[in-house]
């Protein structure tokens, strides 16, 4: 039989947004489960120890200047950050042989004057999305009605231009810009604070990193929750009855006058509801998939880019690693490149042999860094969609069409249950910023409707 | 504790592919066993009741001339069919009065050939998507990465061209254009014929109906499969091993050698598998969502439609009905109007109250029929939206991306696991037809790997 406990709210899902929203209920005076299916906490930040001890991490790990609600997190949590490698210049290929450059690579000014139109247009489209109703935007059916690739044909000239927009839509969705609709590019977008804010190192999502790796948020996060922390419990059926709800995980139940659900919404629509959910609801869960990215590390004696005068950041068309990192220590020993494989190209390194894959991204890091990228003493990867309590990264993306027709039930609650995960945000929807909005907000919700 | 079933094979879903897939096994000699969620059979397909003893169907219902699985089961069953009422005139209404015509309706030559145009470029691309692997077409890419709405404005050059197209997309696929890619409204065009045999009555898909309604179809076949159906029998887990599969119900466990399951992808994707599925598959079914359609019966004493001339078919970009059959039984009497609520209107009228929606759609009656349409003596209507164990109908439409991407683990069976249901079709894709193929083809699959 399962062991039955009793709670005021069970958290469903012990990544950042569940476990910020039991940290606030527990300060409002709750009592609070959370149940987690695996056996860790963290979700999409994970941790990882190399042979030497140097840990790295093979899910989301940056914060950048204005994410403002991991900031303070950070800060009361007593946690360090530290600057992500930027020293030198970066490299960016587009076909032919890789290119250095600082702030703009030299691409000729018929390409520059092409990628700088197109992304101002871009910005300014975006900023005209509301981000509490993207279906709200002016003429968001338009925009909903088409990919964003659909846009960056029409709205790029030139090859190299539109190349550039689609290492965007791959490097910040691990998806290929035809696997959503424009107005999900803008409404992630405005919501992060432009094309430059995401994109950017120094200045941008990616400037700083976590001493420790960057599951040591969730894991001081847990810490002090403590014993509220249920793991290898996967929920499997919420109940709704007019007196509470009841959780029903793998050898626990909790009973529960709420329940938020913090896993992203594939999953959540993955469990089963009684009575079933709302129509439109239960449609979203169909609608929005997970993005696909492998993430691989490749570690060398020392970081000999950065010798080389290289900041190790470095991006291109030819792939199949396509947005390269530096992300080594802070000391910096050892070196440590972060290969991304996104979108088509992580659906079809997922196919081959590990060893095979591991042969292709070292390729890549050749054709970017040279021979001396040929030969790592360690590689460490994560195919995310490999991962049965995830299925995907970084986050959910928006077909065309969702937005509009699915957009409001987001964030609604149904009865007892609330909605919690990156996905939910509507400042850094799909960071771990934006995973700390929502369990704040859903945690206020349940204190609310409580009171 | 769950009753243990041992059998050769287990079949999930009692839907039109899980049955003609566990009656091709019994031929074959194999021991099966169907479990379905549900306490009746059919899937989508469902016949009710009026209070007069008249049938009349809530779910799939049609068959048309080359649907030639279809036909073949009908007389193996010894079922069947009649004309769908087509005597007369049909209404067209584009934000104007209702016009009436027979074969062509008189929009102006201008508004006629940019229909005509577009139809047969439309028609010519959909023959050279290959049915058995669309994502090898020609430019499979590029037709995949913008939507069938894309299409149609760059494609139909005046308004009512263009509506007219959107509305094909509506009343095949339950959704709108915007849903999903220009690949797939090829690759589902093709399956079933072309344009002309996916939208028409006399000739087409629409052709003909079954006497006792569609569900005799279901219910004859798992007649003949007596207890090895096993209804209220919810799947919730699959477990493969190298000596076997156990299929998890509610109540029920069956140890099989093999497991068919027959239900629409998302709802696959929501069992519970161990091992976990191949990320792709999983992937995938995170990306097929179901249609949105209610469909609604208006009954009157008589078809007084058929007394001025008209067949009771009726198309109208004005909706909220958009799409209008006469679905009287087969002496004519009572006389049936049925109405369809599609895409974007399915899901907004989702959620007003009962008596709201059905005003909605006896507007609609009475804008295309006039006054005499008011007042119907019964009304009975299904959202398959709310269906827990279907969750929308007709079937899922593939977003942007997903038939180049994903395409090739549709069918693909995963060690013990074989995959049917219409949306697994080559052939008339999405229809009952298209499950008939797909249950043939999943039973042959498990005999061929069994030998």
């Amino acid at each position: 039989m399962a062991e039955r406990i009793e709670a005021d709210v069970a958290v469903v899902g012990a990544g950042i947004a569940g476990l910020v929203a039991a940290r606030e209920l527990v300060t409002a005076g709750k009592e609070v489960v959370v149940l987690e299916a695996r056996d860790r906490v963290g979700g999409r930040v994970l941790n990882h120890t190399l042979s030497d001890g140097t840990v790295v991490e093979l899910g989301g790990q940056w914060i950048g200047p204005t994410q403002l609600r991991m900031a303070k997190l950070t800060a009361e949590l007593g946690l360090e950050t530290f600057p992500t490698y930027n020293t030198g210049e970066h490299l960016l290929r587009l076909r032919d042989k890789p290119i250095r450059y600082r702030t703009r690579p030299s691409l000729g000014p018929l390409v520059l004057a092409d990628i700088g139109q197109a992304q101002a247009r871009f910005d300014r489209l975006a900023r005209h999305v509301p981000l509490e109703v993207p279906w709200a935007a002016d003429r968001a059916r338009q925009l909903d009605a088409q990919t964003f690739e659909t846009w960056i044909q029409r709205n790029a000239r030139t090859g190299s231009g539109r190349e550039m927009l689609r290492l965007f839509a791959e490097g910040v969705f691990a998806a290929e810009a035809s696997d959503f609709s424009l107005l999900h590019a803008l409404f992630y977008t405005h919501s992060g604070g432009g094309v430059d804010a995401l994109a950017g190192t120094a200045g941008g999502a990616q400037q700083d990193r976590f001493v420790g790796g960057s599951q040591v948020v969730p894991l001081r996060l847990a810490e002090q929750l403590g014993d509220r922390v249920r793991l290898g419990a996967p929920v499997r059926r919420i109940e709704q009855r007019t007196s509470g709800a009841t959780v029903h995980a793998d050898g626990v139940d909790v009973a529960a006058g709420r329940v938020i659900v913090a896993v992203p919404p594939t999953l959540a629509g993955r469990i089963a509801y009684d009575p079933p959910l709302p129509a439109r609801r239960d449609q979203l869960t169909q609608r929005v998939p997970a993005g696909s990215v492998i993430k691989s590390h490749a570690v060398y004696d020392r970081p000999f880019w950065r010798h080389a005068g290289l900041t190790g950041q470095a991006t291109g068309d030819r792939g199949p690693a396509k947005v390269v990192f530096d992300n080594s220590p802070p000391d910096g020993t050892p070196g440590v490149l972060l290969a991304f494989l996104e979108g088509a190209a992580a659906r079809q390194l997922n196919r081959v042999r590990p060893a095979e894959r591991r042969a292709a991204v070292i390729g890549s890091l050749v054709e970017f860094f040279g021979p001396q990228a040929a030969d790592p003493v360690e590689y460490a990867e994560l195919d995310w969609s490999e991962e049965e309590w995830t299925r995907g990264c970084y986050g959910a993306h928006f077909p065309t069409g969702v937005w509009t027709q699915y957009g409001p039930v987001l964030r609604a609650p149904v009865g007892r249950l609330h909605w919690a995960g990156a996905e939910t945000a509507t400042v850094w929807s799909g960071y771990m910023d934006g995973a700390v909005q929502s369990g704040e907000r859903a945690a206020a919700e349940v204190v609310t409707a409580a009171a």
